[in-house]
């Protein structure tokens, strides 16, 4: 009942939950389980030296919330904040339901729920820690090709949440957001999908709503670069162990899309549409030679394509994709990248695919918001703890 | 070639493929394997003497997409559009790229893909034939408990595009409207989802976004009543094999629906939240006794009820409800529901339900809409062939 009160006291979600509801909370499944009979019971463990869901294998489904704090908010309620979330995402990653959770039926099979908090530039200010604030995190540069809007752009705090059931996706989003309604409105929620699981093959990668395999060059977690790519290395000190999480609404042009033809779509891309291989190569994984030149000189990866744009020039420029595809509200991707520090890897790229990119008249940024990821934290523990707790 | 050519005269999508286009739409799986390896290459045939859709166990996903016909269509126009969708079924059913699909590769594995068309009022007009139209078929009476939006309601067509993948459901909704768009506007599209393939027990009733187990009164297709309840039996002879779709948007007031306790929440609604039963029994599936009551002498299932309210007055009361939640502009309920007759079948069940029903106080319909799906298509027929093909 500490919790609970705890609850109350932050002015939170309602807790006029029957005796029902509490012996309700008592189920639920083992956490870590990888490989279950159902995808429903499988679950990730929400601990660990770097939140989940970010070197977990993108689930089906997501949602990416932007919440504002409250005026007048300080450190003690962004840090009470945190630690109903860190309550919330242990009960509801194990599939057990949150405190007070009005629909505990909705929370028993999590299947890989996986819950990711960041923080805004704001948050800073709120927690009286504006010189913790990494330098990167700020809106990004004003691109030419962005036609931002505000209601899909911004936030003090971002949760992603994911899970290969979007009725989880959906309970989880809910509970996160009420319970903490008094001190963080919903700015924005914005909602993607990619194949169900069983749909497609083991192991494909995703494919956009313009059909072209999305997410071929992508550090593979446990690989050489992934942790100095994806990870802050402990500078500020704080962070080590956390990301920075790029977000942008992408529309796509569909229809003035469909005017071009196969070819002239892979001459955009500088990869074939029937399996992602780059113009050079014949599997999907294959290098792309950007040297190469057909009989007649031609290069044949266009230099202006995309891959070729937005190909890395320095050790520096790579970063982690999960986008997720969405289709309400016009249609497009919701770009999803993480990297240890924005301004070196994410900036300089799309700035050259910003300058030119073949790609460019079919896709339109709408939308824009850049968060620190705090490290992982532990069972005790909450998201932003090294940065709040001392 | 001949389909493209008339594609192309009907003014509808572009056709500006590639002979890499054509090629891949040679490949895709066969119709009606029902127990594939995997979840994806499932494929429901689109043919036989009723659609596909109805009477198939609901996918996890749905798109329900209104269009309103082009000003000065005629039945031609009318049977034009439906060959050309009759073509699209048969094809991305079956995991083949449509005829000029522009994205031929999201095509490739149906997930179960089912299409149902169905008519609004204003169809039977356009084509010329006032007098065929069903006596039914016309707006809902309004009921005291509506708040309908016109950006929810109504359409000369419908759509129904429902599979186990949200990337499929997406696809074909794009490739069906696009196809057609110099014939029919959309009107709007509502999407809905469902509990992921492999994410609950195999045969469990779904649940809505208040935790009820939604739909467990429902006739089960073979079923004893279910052909008299559900397919129109002759009467008029074009429609038999037919039905009819009744769609609402029901939003769901969840923030004041959370200040119920459970006990309260389960006596609002008549079952138990933890597996469905009715308050006077123990399985989902047991019969309501509306006469039992407690020792006070109390009816055990309120009289005021859901299910006592919805309870069948008489064997015509009863109908097929597959619905879908949604939580994109508000959460709630895609209802939608088939039946030979609305008048007799829905109309008496919502008449009661809207003068009384003590879950009112968190619903509240906000879209409405009726129409006549007709009888099922054959390989060489269309939707509607027996009421614009004589």
């Amino acid at each position: 009942m500490a919790d609970l009160s705890r609850r109350r006291l932050l002015g939170g979600g309602l807790v006029a939950v029957g005796a029902a509801g509490l012996a309700a909370a008592g189920g639920g499944a083992a956490v870590a389980s990888r490989t279950p009979e159902r995808m429903g019971s499988a679950t990730v463990d929400p601990h660990g030296a770097h939140q989940a869901g970010i070197e977990t294998p993108p689930q089906a489904f997501a949602s990416f919330v932007a919440l504002d704090l409250a005026d007048g908010l300080d450190r003690d309620g962004l840090t009470g904040i945190m630690k109903v979330w860190a309550e919330d995402i242990r009960r509801l990653a194990a599939g057990r339901p949150a405190l007070g959770d009005t629909e505990p039926e909705l929370a028993v099979d999590p299947a890989r729920l996986t819950i990711t908090v960041g923080f805004g530039p704001a948050a800073f200010d709120v927690a009286g820690l504006p010189d913790r604030r990494p330098s990167w995190l700020r809106p990004l540069p004003a691109f030419a090709v962005d036609r931002l809007e505000d209601r899909w752009s911004g936030g003090d705090l971002v949760l992603q949440v994911c899970a290969d059931d979007p009725v989880v996706v959906s309970h989880a989003t809910r509970t996160l957001t009420k319970n903490v309604r008094s001190l963080a409105t919903v700015r924005w929620v914005q909602r993607g999908f990619r194949h169900a699981v069983g749909a497609r093959p083991d192991g494909m990668t995703m494919r956009n709503l313009m059909g072209q395999v999305d997410g071929t060059v992508n550090p593979a977690p446990g690989g050489p670069d992934f942790d100095r790519q994806v990870w802050n290395q402990g500078d500020p000190e704080w962070l080590r162990g956390g990301t920075s999480l790029v977000f942008r609404r992408i529309r796509m042009e569909l229809d003035t899309w469909d005017e071009l033809d196969r070819p002239a779509r892979e001459l955009t891309v500088g990869r074939t549409l029937s399996n992602g291989a780059p113009l050079t190569g014949t599997e999907e994984r294959d290098d792309a030679d950007f040297e190469a030149t057909d009989r007649y000189g031609i290069p044949v990866i266009p230099p202006e394509s995309h891959v070729a744009r937005a190909r890395p020039r320095t050790a520096d420029e790579q970063f982690l994709r999960r986008g997720y595809n969405y289709d309400d509200d016009g249609a497009g991707l919701l770009f999803a990248a993480y990297q240890a520090d924005v301004d070196r890897q994410f900036v300089p790229v799309q700035q050259r695919l910003a300058e030119h990119d073949a790609l460019n008249q079919w896709i339109t940024p709408i939308g824009s918001a850049v968060f620190v990821v705090p490290p992982g934290f532990g069972p005790e523990g909450y998201p932003g703890d090294t940065l709040l707790g001392r």
